[in-house]
């Protein structure tokens, strides 16, 4: 009971942080049909520069850590984004109404990740000082690529097996190429190798640090408005994607909650590093991902799932799943 | 004598500051065919940092503050901005060559209020140390909303009794929405409730605060560039709208001057907020008017009213008008 | 000997700079074929604000300066802009397979002025500690106008030879002023006036300073990008535009440096300065250079000398150049 009580004490004082406040004024001034809009070139910018900042943090970390303590979590990672779609496969695309390719697609965005997301969780990390391995970060791609990766072979095996041509083999580099040139997974790899070779502590702390809190803000904006907008488009596929949505993100952060309290007994993952693999897990990806799967799985409607992720799992990862994860985290801290 | 030779000697160090400096830079920038641009989604950008800053400082004094204090020159703000379209309407609107309704809906530009032009002069005011209180900013949608509102009302009156179908009624919550759902207010709305709501101190003190000036001084030679660029549209009007757009500026700060000091004398009102006010007056609506304007008098001519703001009215407001209260609230501190 | 080896030191660390290490990261994220962009918009933007920052500094330094210290370099700046182009047209433009007219367009823009390359040097510099006069990087124009003027005027009496209308008049006003035009220029003059005009360095210090380092580590990741798109349209025009674009750049510079040397004895030019004429002479335009010569020579084929100058010519003079005359001044500075 204290917890749960803590928790809503919590998630009271989380609205309060202008991030999640940023992202609620997005909303409102969507559904107040502003004009106000955010140019899509400093919209992208802004995703740019949030990814190589969390990248070169990442890097600059990456140069000095024993690097063996990242397996166990990296294992955990592709583990946790594979079983995701395999939840998805075998619930939402199974419903009826819901069509498999557009479940499974929609279970593969669930298990990408959304960098704007894990920048949010950071920030509020930060600013609760809860502290974490700084290559935690790049667990991302580690439950990205494998999601998406998953999603479009499963994809590919039900079409196969519509049509009758059984055996057909999928390839898989392809997909993970496609995935790798998504701007959000270059930018945070171009962010680690920069952090990793070169020596950029000087421009990190004078630019890109500072900047972060400042652009996440406004991302957060962007982010509001755009799920407002995207409501309309949930509404025209069954209403089990919206609750897929609503309970999805929560699942998949408690399932990765687990699999990183199991790494903190064994390996000493700090549960600031058990935050962040629940906060990739319960994301799901809104850049990214969507050309990934449009190009892997064409015969999917992409209102399904840009939708269900955009409109409900994005809010619902950021404005519950992080004050959860983070007040969990915190009490087992505390005990 | 005294005031006018401070006055001038403070104009010519305003001339100085870069803020205006970068305002003239643009008009020379512009009048030398330079190819030289800010892209618009820059322009956007900028202006939606300085509202939201703007607002988020208004919220964050709101928060701590009195708002009773505000209530009287609230009220004047109103007061003021109807005031402003009635001399616009018995004047300008009246002349030879000037069709009404495009001189109505020249009144209502000049009794709206520019963002851009109240952000300079809170720098000004802050580089001279003159102070105000916070949520002083906060007026403009007192002035704002009824100048706009006033003129399209009027028009319609004026346009029934042409048509003889007087007595058809005016709805006026259309004309305040859509004054609200634009980009300017629509952000310094947002920030005013995201001051008060959420605690944004420290974004705002890393991000928002100190990138206020520069943004403002690329701001500055955006609009110098644009009143340049839009002379030309005002030479295609009558020759009054010029005339107008030099003098209204002044007149209309000086009016609202006088109600602020009336306000001090009443209410403690600060001479900075005394000059705020008059700011206000003085400028003339370039982002967030013309749209409202444009739907609700569409018979009214965007090259009279945009050029006669942009290409006069505005600069004349920051390059005059400013400097002007400023050393006028100056003297009578100091007396 | 030990020059070579040290230089060689150096280069490996220049390497692990992150301002080259952004340039090569661009290069990568082409190569690997990313859909990771930097918005055009954003990249004006940061053109414009580098610009206007080194105008800005270099105009508060002339305030304070005496300026017959700048006649000698200024002067040099001009005769070198002159040789490299006449350089070009007595060697590219007499090359088999190369059309006159392209090469001497190529010689245009590698006598013409890259600002991106002149920013990144001023950054290294600092770094490393080597001073400066100020007003150094306001040689720019010294150069970068004589270079294509001399481009111009060439390509005009090599066509009007092969037509036979001799003795026709080139005008050199619009080539001139075209230049200046030009957005880089403009902004870099801008920044130059108002740095000597206003008292701008409070919006300087605050503003364009501390963004100048993070805002060039971006350019130079789009300058890379944009090196290896470029490359497809180099493989076009004929091999011997690739070799001159890799000796040109920095034999351009150590004439440059040569010259320097001989303003450093005679009118004591500081070895700081004597690297940035080096620089200077040694960038390629990348960003307004080409509309003026695209104007001035409409027979040239532009693939061939943006080809040679972003592709190779550029990174050419950052990776190398700069390292080279860095290393250069600072063993003369320590002997």
């Amino acid at each position: 009971m204290d917890f749960l009580s803590d928790f809503f004490i919590r998630f009271v004082a989380k609205l309060q942080s202008p991030t999640l406040g940023f992202l609620i004024g997005g909303m409102f001034i969507a559904a107040f049909n502003s004009r106000l809009q955010i140019p899509d070139a400093i919209y992208k910018f802004i995703v740019f520069m949030l990814l190589i900042k969390v990248g070169l943090s990442g890097g600059i970390a990456i140069r000095n850590a024993n690097l063996t303590e990242m397996l166990l979590p990296a294992a955990f990672a592709v583990v946790v984004g594979i079983i995701i779609v395999f939840i998805g496969r075998y619930t939402l695309a199974k419903l009826p109404n819901v069509k498999p390719l557009d479940g499974i697609a929609t279970a593969g965005l669930f298990g990408a990740v959304s960098g704007s997301t894990l920048a949010a969780a950071l920030t509020l990390m930060e600013t609760e000082g809860i502290q974490y391995e700084a290559w935690a970060a790049a667990l991302y791609p580690f439950m990205d690529i494998p999601a998406l990766v998953t999603a479009i072979v499963l994809a590919s095996i039900y079409a196969s097996k519509q049509s009758g041509t059984a055996g057909k083999r999928v390839r898989i580099w392809p997909i993970v190429k496609d995935s790798l040139q998504g701007a959000a997974l270059s930018a945070l790899l171009l962010g680690i190798a920069l952090g990793l070779i070169t020596k950029p502590e000087s421009v990190y702390e004078s630019f890109y640090n500072p900047l972060f809190r400042g652009l996440l803000s406004i991302l957060m904006l962007v982010m509001g408005m755009e799920a407002w907008a995207r409501i309309s488009e949930l509404r025209k596929v069954a209403q089990w994607y919206a609750l897929y949505a609503l309970v999805a993100p929560l699942l998949h952060g408690f399932i990765a909650f687990g699999f990183g309290v199991i790494a903190h007994y064994t390996t000493g993952f700090s549960y600031g590093g058990v935050v962040i693999l629940a906060v990739i897990a319960a994301s799901s990806s809104d850049i990214s991902g969507p050309p990934t799967l449009r190009a892997g799985i064409p015969a999917a409607n992409p209102s399904a799932y840009v939708g269900s992720s955009t409109a409900v799992g994005t809010p619902i990862a950021l404005a519950l799943g992080i004050p959860l994860y983070m007040g969990l985290a915190q009490s087992l801290m505390g005990g």
